[in-house]
């Protein structure tokens, strides 16, 4: 393992990844947890997606949700869109990151959004200039980047494939999802290197659950790659709906803390997250899985009894 | 990352480590998980340990547990010893494979056997030299050798100055313990590093907890450093009873999952070790914390309905 990189970029994506993909919880309750989250020193937040209501009733009250929540200074905020009208709602809303998506599998993307990824591409692509257009930036989300619950394998070549379609579309940004957690460090590996071959210069974002216990090995693979952004869901919050058997993203505190151990700055107040954490715990009712939330950091000792 | 190594010798421990932190299970159930797992291709297993009943009453009946199971030819059983009429039991049972245990960790030590670690390891080269004279090798487990529940992180040079004393009295095997998951890739390294500047040679045994996420990510470090055998436990089985908010250690088929992804050979049939691990799972009558009994391999995929 080479050198690490000395500081990497956390997207959190509780409010609005996690929490999608759990039973709803009311508005202020939402509103607390973006709030909490804003106080961690996390740099960047996905804050609420603008979807239609009948599709997904947890983000049904993204507008109340985003305007009572503080914008804290310092903070990048983003939200997700699945076509015009969600556009058109988030630039509305006052947001100028937002974020479509496409499956890098053909089945999957015909699941989730009853379309071909030829047919998404080109949605992308109009979605992009409506977000440029209004001064947003525009990041395209690659699903199921690294295995596709349906169809098994994704060949790297056409998670590349999408990659080059969308950065000649104008994508600002990129991420690639592990949507029900298929990554291993060895598809890690192929995928960055598929994509860097033909865009060496692209950042990336990579975005693990921990469904098979390998997220925190995958992350660590990336940074030996030098990739340093990296979605995580406070507590562990969320899953993917369209995905059976997906179990949550990765715990934001459980990458904090690994990354800290290792020297690697993240801004974020490892405390501050705990607590946040703790609340997200108390906002849907049940254990969320992550370790560092249950144990403590491996630095909180246990009292001699 | 290097070259990574072609094979990896896993010993599994959840009869013994897993079942001895679990409440009592009968003993026709331990017979019947033994003889799963000396089934699914795993190369060493640590069947049973030989305590005082009233200290641990899991293992109250290793030598009936011993003498019903089945021993199959190619692998290596192996039982772990608290002390000289431990030592004796294990002999009589025929074992030729037998574990001792010291933690790096002052505390710790007391804590778990009443005695300093300078008492344990006088102790240990008696029963080392008692070991040797019937036959048998001598495996040294030191606990908490990536960081202590009572006194926080430990001294490499500590975890060092212990080998440097058991290799001195004739240890066959070391091995190191992450008694309540406290290793980080960091930490891996730290302790691999301080060891093998004075011991280059020696074969390192890594025993990984996965309490905050980090198990697979500390043995992707070890592999990297070189490092070709490990501990884990069928299902996630297991903590430590001495170690408050410790849990499981890392379940089998996470680690058997994701080396042979990375075409790392271990000689384990997963289909095989997930029967055991759902019979493992069954017998304890509680859910196992292992992703990959949960989920299913990363190419179990989902039919379209």
């Amino acid at each position: 393992m080479g050198e690490l990189p000395r500081t990497v970029s956390i997207r959190e994506v509780g409010p609005r990844d996690g929490l999608q993909n759990e039973d709803p919880v009311p508005t202020g309750a939402k509103v607390r947890l973006l709030d909490a989250l804003s106080g961690t020193g996390v740099g960047r937040i996905e804050a609420v997606s603008f979807v239609h209501p009948k599709a997904i009733p947890q983000m049904a009250d993204a507008d109340d949700v985003w305007a009572a929540a503080r914008k804290a200074e310092g903070v990048r905020y983003s939200a997700l869109v699945p076509n015009s009208r969600g556009t058109q709602r988030a630039l509305a809303a006052g947001f100028r990151e937002v974020e479509v998506v496409v499956s890098a599998s053909e089945t999957h993307n015909r699941r989730n959004v009853n379309r071909s990824v030829g047919e998404s591409l080109d949605d992308i692509s109009r979605l992009i200039g409506q977000l440029h257009a209004a001064g947003s930036t525009a990041e395209v989300i690659v699903a199921t980047s690294f295995g596709c619950p349906y169809q098994g394998d994704v060949d790297p070549r056409a998670v590349a494939r999408i990659v080059d379609r969308v950065v000649a579309d104008g994508a600002d940004r990129i991420s690639f999802g592990d949507t029900t957690g298929m990554a291993t460090p060895y598809r890690v590996r192929e995928v960055v290197a598929a994509v860097r071959e033909r865009h060496p210069d692209l950042a990336l974002l990579l975005h693990f659950h921990d469904t098979r216990g390998t997220a925190l090995a995958n992350l660590l693979t990336a940074l030996d790659l030098g990739v340093t952004e990296f979605d995580a869901s406070v507590g562990g919050l969320g899953g993917c709906p369209y995905a059976p058997g997906a179990t949550g993203n990765v715990a934001t505190e459980e990458v904090v803390h690994m990354l800290h151990d290792m020297g690697i700055d993240t801004g974020v107040d490892l405390d501050a997250l705990l607590a946040a954490a703790a609340l997200a715990e108390q906002i849907v009712g049940r254990r969320l899985p992550s370790g560092v939330l249950r144990a403590g950091p491996r630095t909180r000792l246990t009292p001699l009894t």
